[in-house]
C-alpha cells in the first residue's frame, strides 16, 4: 500500500525530514541536516566582513544540501521503498525571505551581488529593519490604513515589507536588480516543483495581504517612492490555499532527494502554523505554542478580532476556511541558550559532566527545586526583542534582583519564567480581546526540558496539553502532503487520523501557581514600564550601541 | 634612632600589618593574614547551621591571628628589632559589632552562646537589620529626631543601632546576657592595650553619637521598650579623639606580637578615613575614595552641611577640629568579583589563562576596548544594596540591555560603568548640597585596575589622583601610631611628614566624558526608578526572597 509521504521542517540551525505512513500518521523514520553556515550574524562567510548589529542572514543553497541529505537518509531510516512516497510537503521558519531573479536564482549565489550582504537570506530574526518597521507602523496608523489593527496595530521589523524597505534603503542597485523578494516558504517550493507560488499563510502573517490584497501603492510610495511598485513587482501574484497542491516534483529535486519524479508537491507552510493539526488541533479555542529556539502561537478562531499585540490573524491561515490567530516571543530557548554559553561559570559545566547531564538539564533542575522566588529575581525576556504584545525588537533583556548571594542557576531559572510570564500575557491579552484560551498545548523542542513546562503549567495556572510527536511541524507537513496527493480529503480529515495529543500531562501546582501570580505582577510593572511607559530607553540603549558599533 | 611604628588594617577578609619609618613614612615591610574564617554568609562555621538571607558573620579570633601571625612577620619583612618599635594603631572595617562580657570577652567564645548566631561578630556588610533600621528611620522622622539629617536622613542597617535592635529582638536572652555592644575597631584596642574606648570616628558615624550625646532613652524605648537603656547599658562611656593614646601595649599582646610591652596604642580607627591622612588629605574639598569590596568616600569640612544620603557627618570625625564627611558604595570590588566568579564561561577564564593574567585583567582589557555604549548596557550596582544617597540595603542589581549578542566582558564593563556611575551621583549630590568636590584622590585595591581608574576618570569627568602606598590605610593608621607615641605633635604635622600622593594620575578623554553624560542620564533615569519612585519593587522580590528561604 504505497501511501507514504514526507515532510520536511525547515528551522533556524537544520532541515528535518520525516517519513510517514499517511493513513495513520505513523511516522516511520528521520534524518536532520544541519545548515553549514548556520546563521550569519556577525561576519558575511562569503567574504569575513563585519556585519551590522541586529543582523540575521543565511544561505540559500544550505536549505538544498537539507533536500539532497535528509530526505535519502529519512527514506533510509524508515526502510521503506523511495518510491511508495506519493507527496512531499515542507515548512519553513517565517518571515525568512530570499532575494532572487526571475528564475528563482537567489542573488548571493550570482557574483556580482555576493558580496552584498542585502543579496542573502533575511533569517526571521534579522532585526536590523526596525527603523523602517517603525516608518511603516507611524505611516499607516496616521492614514489609518484599514489592515493595521488585523496585526495587532504593529507590524514587525521581522516581516516582509520592512526588511524589503530596507534592502530597497540600504542597497538600491540590488534592489533594482532583484526579480522577486519570496518567502523561504515558497522558494523551497518553488525548488521541489517549479512553480512560483505565495501561500495564504505567509501572505497573509507576514506579507500583509488582507481581505484580497496588499498595502496601496499611494501607501507604499508614502514611505518611499521607490517603494511603491513593490508589491506590485516584486512579489507573485499567484496565492495559494494551505493544504492545495503546489505541483509536482520536478526532475532535478527527484534526483535531489531520491524520490520519484511527479509526486505530489503540497503548497508551502510555516512550522508553526503547520504544528496545529500534527497535534489535532483543528477547531477553534485551543493555543497551540510551538517552543523552541523562540516560540509561536497559533490558535483558531471561528470569529474576527484584534487582539492588541498579536501577530496577525489571517482568513485561512492555519486551516481553511476559519480564522488563524497568531502571537509569538522571539525569544525562548535562544535566551537560555545565550546564558548557558555567555554566563555559567566553569563550576556549573564540571558539575554537569560529573552528573553526565547537559548544562541545561543541571541547571533546570537546580532551578525548579527552588520556591518560588526564593531568587529574589525578575527578569524581561527581551534578549531577541518582544514580538507579542509590545511588537518591539529594540526591546532589550533585563534582569532585577541580583545580590552578592545570586548564582547562576537561580539567573537561569528566572529567565525560564520570564518567558512563562511572557506567555501569560499574551494569553491573557487575547482573553481580554474576547478571544479566550481554553486549552494550552506545548510542542517543539522545548518539550524535553521538563522542569521548564512544569513551571509554565505553574505559571499559567491551566494544564498543558502536549503534542504527541517529537517532530510536529514534519508531521504536520506530512499531513499537507497526504492532502495534497489526494490520501485524506482536507486537513480536517488529516489532523483525524493522524494527528496525536497527549491531554493534560502538566497540571500546576495550586500553591506555586498562587506565588507566581505575585510574582507575575512584578514581572508586569516591569513590562509596562520598559515596554510602555518608558520605551525611549531601551531605544535610546540601542542607539549609543549602535553608534559604539560604528 | 628608634622611630618605627605598626599600623594594622582589619579589612573584609584579612588583616595586613605594616612597619613604617615614623619620621618620614617610609614603608619598610609588610604582612597579611586572612582570616581562618573568612565571612559566614551562609552556615555558621560552629554548627554547620544555615544562616538566613543577607547575614554575614565573623569570628573575633580570627582578628587575633592577625596580631599573632601578621606584625610579626612584618616585622620580619623590614629587618627591623622588634625593640624599635614605639607604637601600634589600628583601623577597622565599620560598622563591624562584636557582643562581648564586662571583661571584653566575645560571647561567641562562651560555650553556652556559641550555637547562637547573634554572638557572633556582624560583618559591616550584614543587611538582615532593614527591617529595624526602616523603624529606626521612620520613628526619627516622626519624632524629628535631631540627629537624623547628620545621616542624610536614613540612618543605615549596617550600622550599629540597626544590629543591636535585630539582636534584641531576635535572641532576647543573648541581648540580656551582652555586657557590651562593641565596635571591632574599639575591641581589638580593647585587645591591645585592655582599656576599653570608644572612637569618635565609629560613635559618630555609626553610633549616632552627635552633639555630645546618643538618641534618647525615650526614642530607643519607644523603638522598643527592652532597647530605652541600650545606650546608657550596652556602650562604653568613654569617648576618645583620634591620634590619641588608647594606653599602653600589655604583657599578653606583647607576646601575641613580638612587640615591647608598654609601646603606645592609638585609639582605633576605620580604614576609610584613616587612609585620608595617609593620602596627605587633612583640608577640605578633597575626597578621597577608597575602593575596594566596597568604596567609601570621605571628605573634610570646614563647615556643616546636610547632604542627602551621606553616610554622615561627624566633628572630628576625620581630624580633630574639622567636620568628616562620609559616603560610600556598599559593592564595587565585592561585585565584580561576584560576576567572576558567578557569570564567567569556561572560555573566558580558559583565554585569560593562555594570556598568563587573571580573569579581571582579561575583561577588563576587553571591556576597556570599547567604544563608550557599545554594549548597549547600563547596570544599578546595587548587589549590596546602596549606601549612598539612597541608603536601602534591600536594593538589588540591575542589568538592562542584555541582548542574544551580549557577551560576558560587556556585561562585566557595564557592571564597571555601574560603580562609576553610583561614585559621580554621590559628588554631584555633595555639590549639589553645598559641598563642591574640587578634587578626587583614590586609594584601594582596585587601584590596580588600570581600566577601571580610567573609566572612573572618563565617567566622573575630573582627574583622578592617587595615594601614594599600596597599604593606605595601614599606612594611616602607622601615622596615628606615631601622634599617640609623641614623634608627631599632631595627624597634621604627621600627614605632612608621612603622607603621599601623585596628583592628576588618570585625566578624562573628553569624547568619552561626553559619551558618559549619555549613558548616566540612563543610569539616573533608572537610578530613580527602582530607588525612589518604585522603591517596593525591590522590597517586594525580597520579601518573597525571604519567604522562599524559610
Amino acid at each position: 500500500m504505497a501511501d507514504h509521504v514526507i515532510g520536511v521542517d525547515f528551522g533556524t540551525l537544520s532541515g528535518r525530514a520525516v517519513v510517514v505512513r499517511a493513513h495513520d500518521g505513523e511516522e516511520l523514520g528521520s534524518a536532520e541536516t544541519t545548515y553549514p553556515h548556520a546563521v550569519m550574524s556577525e561576519t558575511l562567510a562569503a567574504t569575513g566582513a563585519a556585519l551590522p548589529p541586529n543582523w540575521a542572514l543565511q544561505d540559500a543553497d544550505d536549505y538544498i544540501e537539507v533536500l539532497r541529505d535528509a530526505v535519502p537518509a529519512a527514506v533510509a531510516a524508515a526502510g521503506i521503498d523511495a518510491a511508495s512516497v506519493v507527496g512531499i510537503a515542507t515548512d519553513f521558519t517565517a518571515c525568512t525571505m530570499v532575494p532572487v531573479l526571475a528564475d528563482g536564482t537567489p542573488l548571493s549565489r550570482v557574483p556580482q551581488w555576493r558580496e552584498h550582504p542585502h543579496a542573502w537570506v533575511k533569517l526571521w530574526r534579522h532585526h536590523a529593519a526596525q527603523p523602517q518597521a517603525d516608518r511603516i507602523n507611524e505611516l499607516a496608523a496616521a492614514r489609518g490604513e484599514a489592515w493595521l489593527p488585523r496585526y495587532g496595530g504593529r507590524i514587525s521589523s521581522e516581516w516582509e515589507f520592512a526588511k524589503a524597505l530596507q534592502l530597497l534603503e540600504e542597497d538600491p542597485p540590488l534592489y533594482a536588480a532583484m526579480d522577486r523578494f519570496v518567502e523561504a516558504a515558497d522558494w523551497i517550493v518553488w525548488q521541489l516543483c517549479g512553480v512560483e507560488l505565495r501561500n495564504a499563510c505567509t501572505a497573509g502573517y507576514k506579507g500583509i495581504y488582507q481581505d484580497g490584497g496588499y498595502p496601496s501603492e499611494e501607501y507604499l510610495g508614502a514611505l518611499n517612492p521607490g517603494f511603491a511598485r513593490f508589491a506590485a513587482e516584486k512579489l507573485s501574484p499567484q496565492l495559494a490555499q494551505l493544504g492545495a497542491r503546489a505541483g509536482s516534483l520536478r526532475a532535478q529535486a527527484a534526483a535531489w532527494t531520491g524520490l520519484r519524479e511527479g509526486i505530489a508537491v503540497a503548497v508551502g507552510n510555516v512550522d508553526a502554523h503547520v504544528s496545529a493539526p500534527a497535534a489535532g488541533v483543528v477547531d477553534p479555542g485551543r493555543m497551540v505554542a510551538i517552543m523552541g529556539t523562540s516560540t509561536c502561537h497559533v490558535m483558531i478562531g471561528s470569529e474576527l478580532a484584534e487582539v492588541p499585540g498579536m501577530c496577525g490573524v489571517v482568513e485561512g491561515g492555519i486551516v481553511p476556511g476559519a480564522w488563524g490567530y497568531e502571537a509569538g516571543q522571539s525569544g525562548v530557548g535562544d535566551i537560555l541558550g545565550w546564558f548557558v554559553e555567555n554566563a555559567v561559570p566553569p563550576a556549573y559545566h564540571e558539575r554537569a559532566s560529573e552528573l553526565g547531564v547537559s548544562v541545561h538539564e543541571h541547571l533546570a533542575e537546580l532551578g525548579a527545586g527552588l520556591e518560588v522566588g526564593a531568587h529574589g529575581l525578575v527578569a524581561l525576556d527581551w534578549w531577541s526583542g518582544n514580538r507579542s504584545v509590545l511588537v518591539d525588537h529594540e526591546l532589550t533583556g533585563v534582569l532585577v534582583g541580583m545580590t552578592l548571594a545570586t548564582r547562576a542557576h537561580e539567573i537561569y531559572w528566572a529567565l525560564v519564567e520570564a518567558t512563562a510570564f511572557g506567555t501569560r500575557k499574551i494569553i491573557d491579552t487575547f482573553a481580554a480581546a474576547g478571544v479566550p484560551v481554553r486549552e494550552f498545548v506545548a510542542a517543539g523542542g522545548l518539550l524535553r526540558n521538563e522542569p521548564l513546562m512544569r513551571c509554565y503549567a505553574d505559571v499559567i495556572g491551566m494544564p498543558i496539553s502536549v503534542i504527541g510527536s517529537d517532530q510536529g511541524p514534519a508531521l504536520g507537513s506530512a499531513m499537507h502532503a497526504a492532502v495534497a496527493a489526494g490520501v485524506h480529503a482536507d486537513i480536517f480529515a488529516a489532523a483525524a487520523a493522524m494527528g496525536r495529543c497527549r491531554r493534560d500531562v502538566y497540571v500546576p501546582d495550586a500553591a506555586r501557581a498562587s506565588a507566581y501570580d505575585q510574582l507575575y505582577a512584578l514581572y508586569l510593572r516591569l513590562h509596562d514600564h520598559f515596554g510602555v511607559n518608558e520605551r525611549d530607553l531601551m531605544r535610546e540603549l540601542q542607539a549609543m550601541r549602535e553608534r559604539g558599533a560604528r
